[in-house]
């Protein structure tokens, strides 16, 4: 009976509608085809003649979308602290406090990341225990485990610079649960990116992180993992502070675009390359469908007691879709519910 | 006149014979060679009778090449600290206290990093003002600055793991002397990795690199760059510590790796992939030659008195060749004086 009335109150999401490169036309468009795709209801943040005058082009269930007007918005340019403190009507913001209201149960933005990062850490309550939140990236690989997926799990990639050996095992623990809920399998491997394979590896901190999660039981920790085992998906999550995992993500999308540049260097420079790229044409194709982030639906900020979505900046409409149905699959899903059940565990082994 | 000496007397480089995945055959061969292709004398280090056995089977000038035999060695599964207790009498040791007694001037092994920059650490001086040493990879990029070359030097990628904000400095100038030379431009720009453009990020060590650099004279700092900037060669040189140096350089060996299984499982699945690959092959051989390793014989452990190089692991004789002609053309630059010049002045600003 509960089970029902559950299912039947939708999850509603809180959007804004003002943040991302293509904001707010692809951001709008892709909330707007999320009601149609799927049980959602959503609320738009932001300039609200702009949000309607794109609805209007657009299909959608208006009984599932609601509009919240601000004429405030972070731009991409903005620093961080200084735009929340400057703009406390952002639309970032008032999107956040909806769900601290309880009036959303789940939050979506593809804007500036640290001010995202800031506006959720000052408007949401963190789980009982968790000091860090962290970004977590799904991330392709040549899927060494032969799991039924070929995706990973990297966190943290840029919600903090450093943190303590504790803040990683916690990372371990949050990521366990998320990446066991999107791959469906029961006991997720977790790994720690590391200078080395040895225990000793990596300083004091990662050490520390290593022997903790190495004693551990109910993680499924295979040890240190170095840089050029990432791409090979020999664990299903990776953990590492966020100074490195926003340089390892990045460092891998820059090597993306290279490969791409080199594709159209040689399709201009000789013939028989065209012949052989246009040869190998659905093989890249498949390739780019494998590889797109906008398929993901974008990384989790884990840690808080509501979903935190980041999606990338640069989304088009096709990615806010699937970040807003990824934000009411892991509401649905109780992914808060069950880090904050892991993290009281763990600290009541302390 | 001091000159014309100078030139005659010939560099002599000290080679750990037995160190490395294809000791000691393809390191004795390639230090054959290189007495064969450049005025250099080279001092093998390890198993005499190994050694002897190798050469009756290739082209080498004896006047330029010595043997001291050994009998231990450290291998690439030791572990650093304790092999280098344990094997006093071991390649890597011996061959740096040849550097040490001024026997020779230059060192090269393929063998255990950690072991290498232990016995390097241990047995030849560092240049005053230096605290830790550095090891500099040089990268191929897609040369956004539209050099002659399309290289750019990496440094730190693992000599340490972190380092304060004036070894990063350091770092930054001894990369500076070490770019001027191997890419023979005066004024080579460098640049920090970092998780955003803007001064203040990375936290307090990072941004207080990047004040420093950015008043100091003499360095042609341009800021932060990002992961995605790295394969882009928008620096001449980029410093990190060796923590993210490492990762970073190993995921993009994996990723390279990955590449190039992809091209393999697409050569077997299709026939229309199959001839596509054929087309583009003239292509793809001109691209491993462009980012193949052993064309540029290794990476230098900077900070040292005396011209320190890591080949790498799985080298070739190719790439020990080009080693010993990287480290005696080092030395005839006398990169380690001009380092040791650059320091001293930065001291002197204090």
């Amino acid at each position: 009976m509960d089970k029902t009335i559950e299912m039947n109150e939708k999850t509603v999401i809180a959007i804004d509608a003002m943040g991302g490169d293509n904001a707010p036309g692809e951001i709008v468009k892709g909330a707007a085809e999320a009601t149609v795709e799927s049980p959602v209801n959503v609320i738009l943040v932001g300039d609200e003649n702009r949000i309607k005058a794109i609805l209007e082009k657009v299909e959608y269930r208006p009984e599932q979308l609601e509009i919240v007007h601000t004429d405030d918005m972070i731009t991409m340019e903005d620093v961080p602290h200084e735009a929340i403190r400057r703009k406390p009507e952002a639309s970032m913001i008032l999107a956040a406090k909806l769900c601290s209201a309880g009036r959303a149960q789940g939050l979506v933005s593809a804007g500036n990341t640290g001010a995202y990062v800031l506006s959720a850490s000052l408007n949401i309550p963190r789980i009982a225990g968790i000091r860090k939140t962290a970004i977590a990236t799904v991330y392709p690989t040549r899927n060494a485990q032969k799991r039924k997926d070929h995706f990973s799990l990297l966190l943290d990639i840029g919600a903090n610079i450093h943190c303590s050996a504790e803040d990683m095992v916690k990372f371990a623990l949050m990521g366990k649960i998320y990446a066991s809920d999107i791959k469906g399998i029961k006991d997720p491997t977790v790994a720690l990116l590391n200078v080395g394979k040895e225990s000793y590896k990596g300083g004091k901190i990662l050490s520390r992180v290593y022997k903790i999660l190495d004693e551990l039981p109910g993680v499924n920790f295979i040890g240190n993992i170095e840089g050029n085992d990432v791409m090979r998906g020999l664990s299903d999550v990776v953990i590492t502070e966020g100074y490195v995992g926003n340089i390892v993500t990045k460092t891998m999308e820059g090597i993306a675009e290279t490969v791409s540049q080199l594709g159209r260097y040689a399709f201009k420079r000789r013939f028989l390359w065209r012949i052989g790229l246009i040869a190998l044409s659905s093989g890249i194709r498949q390739l780019k469908e494998l590889i797109d982030y906008s398929e993901y639906g974008g990384a989790p900020l884990l840690g808080f007691k509501e979903i935190v979505i980041k999606a990338h900046g640069r989304s088009k409409a096709k990615a806010i879709t699937n970040a807003v149905k990824l934000a009411a699959k892991s509401h649905r899903d109780n992914i808060c519910g069950r880090i904050e059940k892991e993290i009281a565990e763990f600290e009541s082994l302390k």
